[in-house]
């Protein structure tokens, strides 16, 4: 399991079409998802956490929306494919409930890290790529993008506090983790991405798993 | 906090309005609701848990996604009205978790027990009517009132494991619970009903609360 981590804007989508064209080049089966969503109910519950009208939701019904929903994802998508032996490339996962519902929204990480075992039992990210930026530059470019969603709305010093919980998890666990400069150009980051998949999938395969 | 518990038919929105109208005579200002739902975010995530489309939503989805709708009912509609010295009857509250996501799917009562805390704190309900009956006879209630939801389409066995949970918790507070016996017709069950919350608030009142 791959997971892409980082504040909005960072560039976790657009890097994630690097990581498919390697991993197609590596010949490697994979199935790309997203959270929250990656299943149709969790696509719903998705729906209803990023509606801009749900401005009141309290943080802990957001929290266990997130999980409810990951619950979902993990039964309906990701568990079937991991074995059938599929790799799994999720557009973030458990590291953003850490990041947003914890450093953002200010939830005990005992309380989060409770749900991930209810939830995940001991399935834990093999490779965690975390692209790091500012959360003014992030920002920016999500503004950009599009119209905003119910997070996106949110302050910066709210993607501030999220951006040094990732900075932090990745610190704590530095073999999952690669730690990206997402303030380069598209290009650049995407070599490192690159790289560090090719090291990645090399390594695994010389340690025979 | 008066809560209204029991299986699919049992007869906790008929009674409900027996309650409410004992309240009232009683001139203790009162708020009612129901769980899941009774905020409007906890009323959409109760039509994504009853939705009959939604068959395959997983057991631990199930469970979150009522405790998220829990979070958003307290914090909504609950604890303001408890704070402002309202009392508040709710059709369902955490014992239905227990019953249903429990013994009816089957999830360990330790998980709930950790959800209960975390969303809850200490709030627990005051007294607690459980409406009980055979499956049997409350599935053909339930069936000629209306369209099944996705609950009320389990099985016999579902909500016969459900009842003892009932029963069990019941057993295990029986200061907190009045079990009634609700195959009795609908005036008897009223007088018992009355009868139990006229004792109560006579027992609030004598011990000064
Ligand atoms: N390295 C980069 N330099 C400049 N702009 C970039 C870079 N990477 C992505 N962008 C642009 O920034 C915007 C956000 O990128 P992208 O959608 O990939 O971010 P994201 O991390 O997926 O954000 P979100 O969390 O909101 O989904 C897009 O318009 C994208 O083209
Ligand atoms: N004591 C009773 N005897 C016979 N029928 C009853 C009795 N109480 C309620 N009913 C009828 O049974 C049906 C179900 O009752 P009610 O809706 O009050 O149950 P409920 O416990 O609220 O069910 P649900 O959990 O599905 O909401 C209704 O049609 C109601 O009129
Ligand atoms: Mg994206
Ligand atoms: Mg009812």
């Amino acid at each position: 399991m791959i997971t892409l981590e980082g504040i909005e804007g960072a560039g976790k989508s657009t890097q994630r079409e690097t990581l498919a064209t390697t991993l197609t080049e590596l010949g490697i089966p994979f199935l790309q998802t997203r959270e929250p969503g990656g299943s149709p109910i969790a696509e719903r519950i998705r729906a209803l956490l990023l509606d801009p009208a749900h401005k009141g939701l309290c943080a802990q019904a957001e929290l266990l929306l997130v999980f409810a929903a990951r619950a979902e994802h993990l039964d309906q998508t990701m568990r079937p494919a991991l074995e059938a032996g599929t790799w799994v490339l999720s557009d973030r996962f458990t590291d953003a409930s850490f990041a947003y519902q914890g450093g953002g929204r200010g939830i005990p990480a005992e309380s989060i890290t409770g749900l991930e075992s209810l939830v995940q039992g001991e399935l834990r990210p093999d490779l965690t790529f975390l692209f790091d930026l500012p959360a003014e530059i992030g920002l920016k470019r999500a503004k950009a993008r599009a119209d905003l969603d119910r997070f996106e709305a949110e302050t910066l010093e709210f993607f501030e506090r999220a951006r040094q919980v990732y900075l932090h998890r990745a610190k704590q666990e530095p073999g999952r983790f690669r730690v990206l400069d997402a303030t380069l150009d598209v290009e650049q980051v995407g070599r490192h991405v690159r790289q560090a998949l090719i090291d990645f999938v090399t390594r695994m395969q010389s340690s025979g798993q």
